[in-house]
């Protein structure tokens, strides 16, 4: 049984379980054998987590930075050895997808922490001179338990990934529940954050490990006091759960749930360009087998000939699409269920809709539904996490509105106009509508790939996730999450944080009385 | 029966009932009959400022800040008759606290609310020139819900106070449910409120004010999709048990819920000045009756000679004092019942401890208990909302450290310290456990005295509030509570909002390819 990293050191798990990760491509178990830990192993990580959390919130930033520069040089060193197991438990490629994007990825994240770290300007300084009362955002100074989801096992490992980075950036220690689909590439993370905790002389509880728990476990975990916050990217059920857990013990939770990222594809747009844009679609909604958040679940478009069109080269494409390697049986399993809940809500499959084998695959598939249909029934806005997309035909674009304002919260949601202006008072109407809906607003491009840029929001409105005012992608912003808002009201300068004293030694960025000064 | 403000006009409510607010220097009914709304009320309400919040989502923030400005000059010329009728509900003094501290703080906060909406800074613009990526903070494009206290009928009241500055200066809507202890100055901020939305030109439902509902209907409320996020000001129970329904509903709920505000005396501090501290507590303990959440509850002294002399001191001052007006029946009742509950824990009346007439008064009150018992029991927590402290004998710095340990989340803690260096060395450990415990940290100062300041920060961990990280004093952090974090990607120039487009034609503060330029 594989060891699990707690309180300073790889120890045996007091398991209530045990479990094994698939390879998908084979659709078979792999030998070793990870735990499930039972809440001792849980309750010893939250002691050493908050036993770490003040010496580490009074850690020098250049330290933590040092951490962060230090973990991405190990990942790279063990790059051969980390994409090679997590292709092997997730099925997703090594070129170009793990090593060429998805590592550079998890170490650029990992550097930008350390830069902002270092910058601070995400502390938002305030000074009031004459009152002499000062804030700043500042550590938690308590444990940050972090839930890693199951397609992303690098660069959105609960080990590795942007929560990771930012609640350390934040100076708070992780506990991180990494996803049970990929364990032996969390193992091999968190023996590399280890080495670089030790190596960089951080407290030996800022990061712990365990590979699962207990539903009831983890629920009872989020609600723990001690706990300063959690991140949790995964499902709208789970995150759900363990958002009633925490929300009823007070303890703020971000969560990046579900959502079905629409693309509004404006009659202009497809007259315009409708056979790019049909290539286009494809490329977005089959990359990674369509297993990303920001996936182009829901297509939006006329009833027009032009749009005929493109139904047909995307149903001839998804077609003559080889059917798509899954992560693990859950996302096929879940695809049976979001399938069936979008049918018996009135959408008919136009291609696709089966499982396939060899290994776990399913096929690529498109649905069709009309828009007043869409609009009566939120059944029809059912996340199929995998390559599914619905299309929606709406007659005019009156419908296409009615559509936009039935939505739910999203990430996401793009609107394709025309280039020549044809599309302009629709796109002006339709963006109004759509903005306070989602957290990124896009034109004229897919959703997928979420830059890991300063002004990148990944987040948006309830149930997208738990609060529209915060980001889980993005250094520094996605460390505000972690960090509570501290005042200083007539404390003496030797006493203030460093960011916070007369002399700003640092040259941070400060707002002072009223006017920032950089 | 007075009417309520809906829909965009004075309206007879659909009433399931109704009350009338007390004179509490006489105990006595005053003779106005308000409603208490039925769902109807509160169905409309929120129909009405769902439709006009993308309007006003839309409206130049210019407007928005002479709506602020005018509303603050109506006050100003109201000022007698809202003061006469805010100390007839509350029983305030008219001076110095109504007319010179409130009313003028009222204002302050709405001119302080136009010049943020001017300046526009908080809305933290970033933009990454090269990927075409920009985020700002902006409207939730729905209603506020705002439940407003019983302690400030201007300054916190729900359609004057900052939740509603907060709100509105992001541009959404709000729904003012306002305390029904002070309708008839609230009927009056109303009216001034309304009339000051219809010279600017701003939608009809930007504010909508209502006097009571039952608690179902409030739990209703909160939880309706169409609601963007509510603002809540009040008693723990009361604000817990809407937490719980906004929750569910994926609604952001910012609460100030209730707070014991420690103060740590320190050894040397006492052999210093222990008599002037004794009149500086006296002063901050007994202001307003004690009837504010930064009024100091808990006070954690030494056992020694010097501190044995401040309680006698304390005890003398607290005996001398006339008994004090409290704000309304409920306010006495709830004393009652905390220092019930403070007894049964352990501690013991020193001084005070019942109610008194004429009219609603209770005695200026002291309790002590030694520091193991307060560290043992969360009893000793329980907030006494009132002119009431409880004082915390420690044997020593390791027992005063420990109780600080223990202290549940506060708004404030302050720390006194010998002005000769001789407590340094405490006060450094004893801030570092405060620090993540409270939201304002002060220094040889008492917390009461909320200066609204850019720095302020009103807030703290749970379950002072509900979220560490956010504010509800000091323009314009308080702001961000009502937005949403925002992203464009690859959206054309044109459809920018002017914050994030190239021009920068307002020229506020962005942050630019990671680098603020101001």
């Amino acid at each position: 049984m594989e060891r699990i990293l707690i309180d300073g050191a790889w120890r045996d798990a007091s398991a209530a379980g045990d479990f094994a990760a698939i390879n998908p491509v084979e659709d078979r178990e792999l030998p070793e054998r990870y735990p499930v830990s039972a809440w001792t192993d849980l309750e010893r990580a939250l002691t050493a987590a908050t036993a770490a959390a003040p010496a580490l919130s009074a850690t020098d930033p250049g330290r933590i930075a040092t951490f962060f520069e230090d973990y991405a040089t190990r990942i790279e060193s063990a790059r051969a050895e980390l994409v090679a197991c997590a292709a092997l438990e997730t099925g997703l490629p090594i070129e170009p997808r793990l090593n060429s994007v998805e590592l550079p990825r998890t170490t650029n994240q990992l550097r930008l922490a350390a830069r902002a770290v270092r910058e601070r300007s995400w502390m938002l300084p305030v000074i009031d001179v004459a009152a002499n009362i000062r804030a700043c955002h500042g550590p938690l100074a308590a444990p940050v338990v972090v839930f890693g989801p199951n397609n992303f096992p690098l660069a959105f490992n609960a080990i590795a990934g942007s929560d990771l980075a930012s609640a350390i950036a934040a100076r708070n220690p992780v506990i991180a529940k990494v996803h049970p689909s990929h364990p032996g590439t969390s193992r091999r993370l968190a023996e590399l954050a280890f080495e670089a905790v030790r190596s960089s002389g951080l407290p030996a509880a800022t990061v712990q490990m365990l590979y699962h728990c207990s539903n009831d476990d983890g629920r009872r975990l989020v609600s723990d006091a001690r706990v300063g916050a959690i991140g949790f990217t995964g499902s709208r059920t789970g995150g759900l759960a363990l958002k009633k857990a925490a929300d009823a013990a007070g303890r703020p939770i971000y969560l990046e749930l579900s959502s079905i990222n629409p693309i509004f594809l404006l009659p202009g747009a497809l007259a315009e360009r409708g056979a790019a844009l049909a290539q286009e679609f494809q490329g977005s909604c089959l990359l990674g087998s369509g297993q990303f958040c920001t996936n182009p679940g829901v297509l939006v478009l006329p009833d027009d000939e032009a749009a005929d069109r493109f139904v047909g080269d995307a149903v001839a494409r998804f077609d003559a699409h080889p059917p798509a390697l899954l992560l693990n049986r859950g996302v096929r399993d879940h695809l049976h269920e979001a399938l069936a809940a979008l049918v018996s809500a009135g959408a008919r499959v136009r291609v696709g809709g089966a499982a396939s084998g060899p290994g776990v695959r399913f096929q690529a598939t498109l649905l069709d539904v009309d828009a007043p249909r869409f609009i009566a029934d939120p059944r029809l806005q059912t996340e199929a996490f995998g390559p599914v997309s619905l299309l929606v035909r709406a007659q005019d674009a009156a419908e296409r509105l009615a559509v936009a304002r039935a939505l739910q919260g999203n990430l996401t949601a793009s609107v394709y106009s025309a280039l020549d202006g044809a599309d302009d008072d629709e796109a002006a109407t339709l963006s109004a509508i759509l903005r306070p809906r989602v957290g990124r607003l896009l034109n004229d491009k897919m959703p997928t790939g979420v830059a890991v840029s300063a002004a990148m929001v990944h987040g948006g409105p309830y149930p997208a996730t738990g609060h529209p005012g915060f980001t889980a992608v993005g250094m520094p912003a996605a460390i505000r999450r972690f960090t509570a808002l501290q005042c200083y009201d007539g404390v003496r300068d030797v006493r203030l944080p460093p960011e916070l004293q007369d002399a700003n030694s640092l040259g941070i960025p400060r707002c002072v009385d009223g006017r920032w000064i950089v």
